[in-house]
Formats: C-alpha cells, structure tokens, sequence
C-alpha cells in the first residue's frame, strides 16, 4: 500500500468511529482544538513566516499573500471559529421522517455522515481549520489537501489539531492532511474511490476543471460566481445603486460580489449616471454595451467575454435590456447559477424573477453578498454549491451528511 | 453544433419551460402518454417484435431476452404506472425551510426540478417510459439513452411519448430519446456539461465504471447491491429461515436480494440445516466456509470472489462468524452499501447494527427485498442509489428535485 493508501484507509477506519461520537465527544475534540491553536500561536506564525517569505521571493502577488498571511488576532479568530461550530446543533442522528407502513414495517429515515470528506482547496490556511472542524462536528473525517504556498502552515496547523483530539481522546485520523502537493497525488487523491465518500474543491476555475476532469468520486462543485442585477423599469434607482454599490465594491474578490448590471431601457438615463458616480468611490472600471455607451460615454466597450466572466475586481460588466425577457435570457446565458438579483416594484416582474432564474440564490430588493451560510442563519460553510446535485448554494452541517432508512419488523417478509 | 448538442440545446430548452408547468399540466402530458400507449399498442409490439427476433439471432441469454419482450399486458402495465406517477403529489414548489432574519430578509427554501436528468440504461424498454414520466412529473427533462438490443421498440416509445406531450400542447423535447447507439455518442453524453445537470446510470457494474471514468456531469451511481443477512444468536431460527429464503429466491436477479448469510456459531447447527433444507425448494447452490462446510458437508468451498460479488441468481454464499463484532467486519469489507438485515432478539445487537452497518438501508428481522419506493410508501423509484451523496436509498419524485433560496428584501444591502 502506498502512503496516500494507507492515509486514506487511516481516514476510513476513523471516519467509521467518528460516526458513532455523540455530540459531547466532538465538541470536546473541538474545544481542545481551539485551545491548541490559542496556547500553540508560536509554532503556527514561525511555519507562516517561512511560507510568507518563499511566497514574497517567487513573486506572489500582495493579494495573495495577504490570504497566506496569518497573524496573532487571525489565529484568534480561527479559535473563535472553533467554538462557533461547537455551538451549532449537531445534525447526525436527526430524524428526518418516519413511516409505519400497512405490513408493521416501522421506517426512519436517520441523518448520517457522509464518511470522509476530500476537500482541495488553495493558499489559504484558514481552511484547513475551517473544514477539519465543520467536518468533525458533522462526523465526518476531513482529508486535507491543501496548495503548496501554505504547505508549511498547514502542516503545523494539522499536527496541532491531531495532537489535540488525541488529547482529548479522540481518533486523531479524523484530521488528514496530505504532506504530499505533487499534482499526481492531488489526482489520484480524485480517484480514491471506496475511501472518500464526497470530494470538494475550493479554488478557482482550473482546479474545478481539473477536478471535474480527473475526479471519480462524487463531486461538489464550489464557488463560481458570475452574479448578475436587474435594475427594472420600476425600480427605486437609489435602492437599485445602493445594492449595486454593495454587490460590486464590499468585497470583489468573493464569489457573491456583482460582476454584470442589466438595466432596462425606461431608467437607465436615470441609473447610470448616478450608478457611476457611486462607483467612482472605488475607481471602478465600466464595461458597456452600445447602449450603456452613449450614457456613459468613455467607458470601455464590453466584450462577449467580459459578460462571460467573472472579474472578481473592481471591474464592473454593464448592459442595457429593452424587456425583463432579455434581462432573462442574459442572465441565462452567462450565469453560473450562484446569485443574481432583481431591483423592482413590480410584483409580477419579481415573481417571473424568482421563478425563471436558474440560480442557488434569487433575491428581490437586495444585494447578492447576502449568499453565505452565516447570513441565510445556517452558521459556518465549508463552501457555496453551483450544482443542483446533493446541496445548492451555502454548504452548512446538514450539508454534510446524507441519511440512511433503519428499518425494524417483526418477521416480514416480500 | 453537432446532432447530440443540438438534442441537448433543445432539451435545455424545454427544461426552462418544464421547470414552470403547474400541476395540472403535467398531468395532461402525463395522461396523454398514458393513453397514446394503449392506442399505439400494435405499432410498440411490432417494433418489439422485430428486436426480439434479432435479439433471439444473436443469441441473447432467455432472461435477457425476458426483459426485452413486451406484451399487450406489459403496455397495460406500463399505462397503469403513467397514472400512477400522474396521482403522486408534485414536489416542485415546496416549501421547505422559512427564516425571517433579523435585518428584515425572508429566505425560503424551495423545491426546484434539477433541469435535464439524463439517464443510460440497458436492455429494457420499460425504463424509457418510466425514467421520462418520473422526470415529467418532477419537472425534469427527460435525456434517454437506452441499449442498443431494445433501440428499436424505445425509439417507438419515444416517439409515442413526444407525440402525446405535442397534443397536449407540452413541449415534445421534455423526453429526448438519443437515436444514436455507438459507444463514442454515450460518452459524449456523460460530458454534457451545461446540458445535462444530473445523470443517472441504470445498467450492471461495467455500465458504471464506464460512467465513473468517462463523465464529467454530477451522477448517481445505482442498483448494485451485495447484501447481507447476519443471524445472531438470539435469533428466532424459523424466523431467520424465512427471511433468508425470501431475501435469495422471492427475485435473485434484483439488486435488494440477498447474496451472503453470516450466522452466529450459538446457532448454526439449529439455523444452517433447517435453511439449507428450506432453500431446496429453488436448488439454491451454496458456497460455504470451512465451519459452514462442517455443518453442510458436499457444498462447496466459498471463494474471496464469492463473498464480494453479486450473484444475481440462486447461489448464496455462507460463513459462520463468532461474533456480532466479526459479522460486522465482514460486511464492512464486503458491502456496496445497499442493504444489510440481522435477525436478533437482542436490542442491543440489533441497536449496534442500524448504527454500525453503513448502508441505505439497514433491517431489524425483515428480508431487504423490501429496499424499494413503493415498499418505502413514497410511490415509483428511478433508481436506487448506493452512493451518500444527494440521495441514498430508493429514488423517487423527491430525490429528481433540487432546492432554491428565494429571497426578498427591500433594500438590505451588507
């Protein structure tokens, strides 16, 4: 057996004795993880400093390394995180139905961890506290691999958090993190079928094709973001550049930011104008169609791919529609069916809103930042799901377990 | 673009339209296909006809050959299980989750059709009936790809079905029928991305590996199932005889029947006997262990091969176990996570049992041929899922839906 093998079939065996934690056990693995990270700061910032100083000589760019970085109030903060995901209920065990059936078959259907949980993810460190720990909790046994900008880190936050649910008597094989960052283990890691039950990759577009490409364990697809507004003709422009101010300037980088407003024809006179000039607080750059142009003149022409993707910058995408059914099929066409809003007050435009687009999150009157598992009132996320299969939108506990029927009887047969 | 894409294009399309049919609707389409199949009798049964004759040329096994046959009664069963799923309850629009937050959002959680399920299935045409009236009525399009043996008598269901759905004004791409058998086509089909968003392979364990390496669109992965029945100590041997005897014979071919029984050493020379004695009745072959074999002297030896494979057909394997703690190992090793039964009078072994075995289904003294959604009280199944991911266990109208979060605001920004 090769090492990622035996790893694996460590996860596997642990994965089997963390499903039978009760909640008090979890928690207490959480509560000594919390702790170690607080009493062990040192260790953590020496890794980060080595990792921080290769990243800065091989030219990483400042936001980048600003996600590598972690400091004495981050770790802090990983801590409280900690104790945050110990406060949430746990979901396993739950009964989610239950049926008596004719024959006296008694039927209930148990919510149960997935098992182990395969999570890809890049530079950041966080993650790997962040994952090991909603995994726990759901009682699932995280395989880590994380990027190799943070290998460092990374380790050191493993061992941490390993030497601490020894402590406090738990498996410490229900945190893995891969010491290998070769690309070949990474793919065959995709491929470990019959030890990892469910694989979620976090990063950017390549590592999700990649994924996608190499990957024969069931897959999470996370994190695309190419988020749309609709200004309607009946929309309270102020409300509608408020929302777009949020969406597009609060914080660009992240996968529910605004990267395409569509307006109707009957306010974009009035929307624009005022729309640029709030936007001007962060020097945003305008990419517009013909339309937006001649209202807006001087700003860049928008290209098919500029609507196509997601800038993740302080570039903002922007077209004027003629119908809500253009706004409709835009929307249709270019999204990644993550969130896309509609500023209207107009009820029957805001009901065909909601219903035609194809999306984990369709808001009214509201700003699409709002997708994320603390917001929507279901606590941390270990990602926001794009695809319709398993779980849509943010990724909380319960979307971390599947279930099973238990089944009692007294003799019946078919 | 080429024909496959231009079928997807098209099935994508009438999706959108699907996703927003009401009730009734489907219905009509659903009654319409219903009474087309009775119409059209003749025109299925010639068609069927002519695969059964070159099926019988090249030599198809007489079971195959079983599933492949149509009659005037199969086309009426068939009618029936159209108005069956006509009378469920439709799943698209449920309500599932309300949170009113506190800055004034209010989220709902709604059930949502998944969008095109594509399906790839084998030798029997009944599925193309079933899979597109499942999908019909959950909303989904239906995107079919059926074995090459039944081409034939499927292209004509297809064609029956579109023409229903047309004179009940329905868009006829809700059921698309890949008239294109090749190898090259279905795995062009498995990479679908953008088109197909969930797929669902039905067929033997070749069909599923293909599916595996090949598809880069979400899958389930169904119907393979390696089940066990555990006879504890305190079993109720007549009981334990009669389960056995109706989880091997009542159906061999099914993936819910029994291939292995693992007994307890307290009771085997009671237990093994009488069931040997009780499974004459079918000539069931047994393939033993050396302890079994000392008990049922002149059955043969059990392989490593025989306990891990399935053996659709009357041939059980058998091992004596000294404990409820080796039991469970070997299911543990040997189960694909289908259903697994004990028989006991002991609560606390049949306790550790639901909670230890990891299956979709687990059973306390009742055979695992009841490992079905009728049986389960939630109407016709599409499949039975033995993957964690999505949906475990029988699939029905609920398990071929996703779920959107519908927000609305007036104004929250964050």
């Amino acid at each position: 057996m090769d090492h990622l093998h035996e790893l694996a079939h460590q996860a596997k065996e642990a994965a089997g004795k963390l499903a039978l934690y009760d909640t008090a056990t979890k928690n207490r693995g959480l509560e000594a993880i919390a702790m170690a990270l607080e009493a062990r700061q040192g260790e953590i910032l020496e890794a980060n400093d080595r990792d921080m100083a290769q990243a800065e000589q091989s030219g990483m760019r400042p936001a980048m390394l600003d996600r590598l970085r972690l400091t004495p109030e981050r770790i802090a903060g990983m801590a409280k995180g900690v104790r945050e995901v110990m406060a949430l209920p746990d979901p396993v065990g739950e009964i989610m139905d239950t049926v008596a059936r004719p024959n006296g078959l008694h039927i209930r259907k148990v919510r149960v961890p997935l098992g182990v949980v395969g999570i890809i993810y890049e530079a950041r460190p966080n993650v790997t506290v962040d994952a090991a720990v909603l995994c726990l909790k759901s009682g699932n046994a995280a395989f880590l691999r994380g990027g190799k900008e943070a290998f460092g880190t990374n380790l050191v936050l493993a061992g941490i958090m390993k030497d601490a649910l020894t402590q406090a008597g738990l498996d410490s094989d229900c945190v893995t993190f891969l010491d290998d960052t070769s690309h070949a283990t990474a793919d065959a890691m995709m491929r470990l079928r019959g030890f990892i039950d469910v694989l979620i990759p976090r990063g950017g577009a390549g590592l999700i094709r990649r994924v996608l490409e190499t990957a024969t364990i069931p897959t999470i697809e996370t994190g695309t973001g190419n988020c749309h507004l609709y200004v309607d003709e009946s929309a309270d422009v102020d409300m509608a550049v408020e929302i777009l101010f949020n969406g597009k300037c609060s914080r660009p980088s992240v996968c529910n930011a605004l990267e395409t407003v569509l307006v109707h024809e009957a306010v974009a006179e009035r929307f624009l104008p005022a729309a640029y000039t709030r936007l001007e607080a962060c020097h945003v750059e305008w990419r517009g169609c013909e339309r937006t142009r001649a209202i807006l003149p001087g700003i860049t022409a928008a290209t098919e791919e500029d609507y196509a993707q997601e800038f993740n910058d302080y570039i903002l995408a922007a077209r004027v529609v003629g119908s809500l059914d253009q706004a409709l099929s835009h929307i249709a066409r270019y999204t990644t069916h993550h969130s896309e809003a509609i500023v209207t007050a107009d009820e029957a435009a805001a009901e065909r809103f909601l219903r035609e687009v194809d999306a984990a999150a369709v808001y009214v009157n509201a700003s699409t930042r709002f997708t994320d598992g603390g917001e929507f009132g279901c606590g941390a996320e270990i990602g926001i799901s794009t695809q319709k299969m398993h779980a849509r939108g943010p990724m909380g506990l319960r979307e971390l377990t599947s279930y099973k029927y238990v089944v009692q009887g007294n003799g019946q047969v078919r």
